[in-house]
């Protein structure tokens, strides 16, 4: 891709997580990003100089997680501004590049109004571009301190729904520092555990197809030294009938106004074993997560991907050779179809609670969630 | 290994899977096994020439499923004797080589017993040798009787469950011809189904880690024709909840005294998800699969395997460069602990139905499973 291009930082490893960053050299300002598909094995950074090489990389997820996506196409905004690109067409094609996550359109919506605004009467340019600039940014700060919020919360609530601490954690996919500006949702809930010496161990569901869990999840938790162990996603049954998870708990990547919780594919399976076994099932999400335009589960649009990611053994893109880069290897036979949706969607009477940087929502019914929004002033349910 | 030599058969490919068969070349009898691990790219017969070869192709699943685990070990036994090996030493070694599937010791047992029944007073070496034979020969025409008396059993039943027939079914792991002397357990359900006109489509999960789904399941459909459609394990949540499934169907490896069900990892979860969203669970399998030796779910061994089926991507054995034969591709950072139980127990309370050559049991209890094992005089429930 012309409008992308690789930096390895074999040299530097820092102790934060590289995510994603603003950038302003002599060429011009860029937007750099981890690029994820190539975890756990390679930490290499992607170079966007303009809006479509960040669409790129949104669609391949090398950039990823409902937060980050937000913050992302702020950046994108800003991006597409500061290179004196159309910012109108790079809003609607950054919007666009993934259906489910709400948090996406927010980004960009809350940088291109900052745009227009700065346009003003006299269309000035260069002061709509420090303005979606600045809007990202902030967008970026609160982020952060949304999964600080969240993890006190979360934290608060553990501690209440699961006696004697010395937690045992489930978590599906990816909710830390790489889906966030901060420490992300769901895992730094879990990572707030581990801090206060509280945390048994996290188990870790490998989220077929893209193995979001053992790339990115135990990389996460590995870097952090906590207790972790990897498994199958339907192994998840066995630890449950053992007795041998006290909470579950996952983002979100969407959140809609009766508190239906769309996220990973998987997630929701999760949900009900939780149920059977009376297990608290927990979301932790910030609240520009919630959409409360969309009243209920059956109003989420849910992005099916190429059969693709199932139908062939993936390896982490272009580092193995028989492997096609990014692609995989046949394990079904030529001609299979698959059915490949991203996420699914939890019903509220399955979540024992939703966590956002406001507070906390439980039993989870469309009044709590509203009432939340309300009080935060930032989001409000029809 | 030098018990075991493969031989390709790109030049002919029979109708009937060619998974296991005895042949008496003139350097001495053989036991041929379809290369399980091979499928479904490649079909590759593998040759052994002593138990300890059949041990080897057990232990890395290059023959798997419990029926015809069953049948393999039995002739397993048979070539140890005519062969002129330690036959006792033979029959330990075959019957430890998976502990989870009642099936394989049983049929060890089998020829074992024929085979000193054949000895007699006399110490007759070749009668022996020729009654062991004769015992695993006896055993795997029953397993292919026994599947067709199965799959009319289980289309009956499918008939009275779910009016209206055009059946969309999920099934999960395989249990098709590849696990059979016959055409399977679950999968001659389905296929019967299929010849009927009745099925509208099976729903294959893939199966993790070790795909058996996507690479077995997947291919057998393909091979007759069945519509199929191949799915992530997490994604059968998605299926549930759009009313997308009609019933599940699922082999096993073990059935104890209570009714509850060893079968392959993931199995709990959906019966879990079929009881919630009041959808039929039936298991089909032959009566050598029912131990009336262990008294319930708690009693049932299960196999652990290596961590390393999870923290790596697989190929097929040796097909890829950058692989190691029969290995992967790490995909979760070095180090990472996994948690990988090859089967989980479901309770009887969430099986609908089992299915035997015998007739059907429903709803599942002790005293059910034990009658119909008592009117077919050949396992007793104690």
């Amino acid at each position: 891709m012309a409008d992308q291009y690789a930096q390895t930082g074999d040299d530097k490893r820092p102790t934060d997580l590289p995510v994603l960053r603003w950038e302003e050299p002599a060429e011009g300002p860029v937007l750099v990003l981890l690029d994820q598909t190539r975890l756990p094995r390679e930490e290499v950074e992607l170079v966007c100089t303009d809006a479509r090489g960040l669409v790129d990389a949104i669609r391949t997820l090398a950039v990823r997680g409902a937060p980050l996506l937000g913050i992302a196409g702020a950046y994108g905004v800003a991006l597409a501004a500061a290179r004196g690109f159309d910012v109108d067409e790079a809003a609607d094609a950054l919007a666009g590049a993934r259906p489910t996550a709400v948090n996406l359109a927010r980004g960009v919506r809350r940088a291109h109004d900052a745009y227009r605004a700065g346009l003003g009467q006299e269309g000035d340019l260069e002061r709509a571009a420090r303005d979606a600039l600045a809007a990202a940014r902030a967008l970026h700060r609160e982020d952060a301190e949304a999964s600080a919020a969240m993890a006190g919360h979360g934290l608060a609530l553990l501690d209440e729904l699961v006696p004697g601490g010395r937690y045992r954690i489930l978590t599906h996919c990816n909710s830390g520092a790489l889906v966030s500006g901060g420490e992300g949702t769901a895992f730094a809930v879990a990572l707030a555990a581990h801090r206060a010496g509280q945390l048994r161990r996290l188990w870790v569901g490998e989220t077929r197809p893209l193995l979001q869990g053992a790339r990115l999840t135990a990389y996460e938790a590995a870097r952090t030294g906590m207790a972790y162990t990897l498994l199958t996603d339907n192994a998840a049954g066995s630890l449950f009938a053992a007795g041998e998870v006290d909470a579950v708990l996952v983002g979100a990547d969407r959140i809609v106004a009766d508190g239906s919780v769309a996220n990973k594919v998987g997630t929701y399976p999760l949900a009900v074993l939780a149920k059977y076994h009376h297990v608290p099932f927990i979301v932790v999400a910030p609240g520009t997560t919630v959409d409360p335009d969309a009243p209920d589960g059956a109003s989420v649009e849910v992005e099916q991907r190429a059969g693709q990611e199932v139908t062939e053994a993936m390896a982490p893109q272009g580092t193995v050779a028989g492997f096609e880069a990014g692609g995989g290897y046949p394990v079904a036979p030529l001609g299979t179809q698959a059915y490949n949706p991203a996420f699914d969607v939890t019903p509220p009477e399955l979540v024992t609670a939703i966590v956002t940087e406001w507070g906390v929502v439980s039993p989870v019914t469309a009044e709590g969630l509203g009432e939340l929004c309300a009080r935060s002033r930032q989001v409000t349910i029809k």
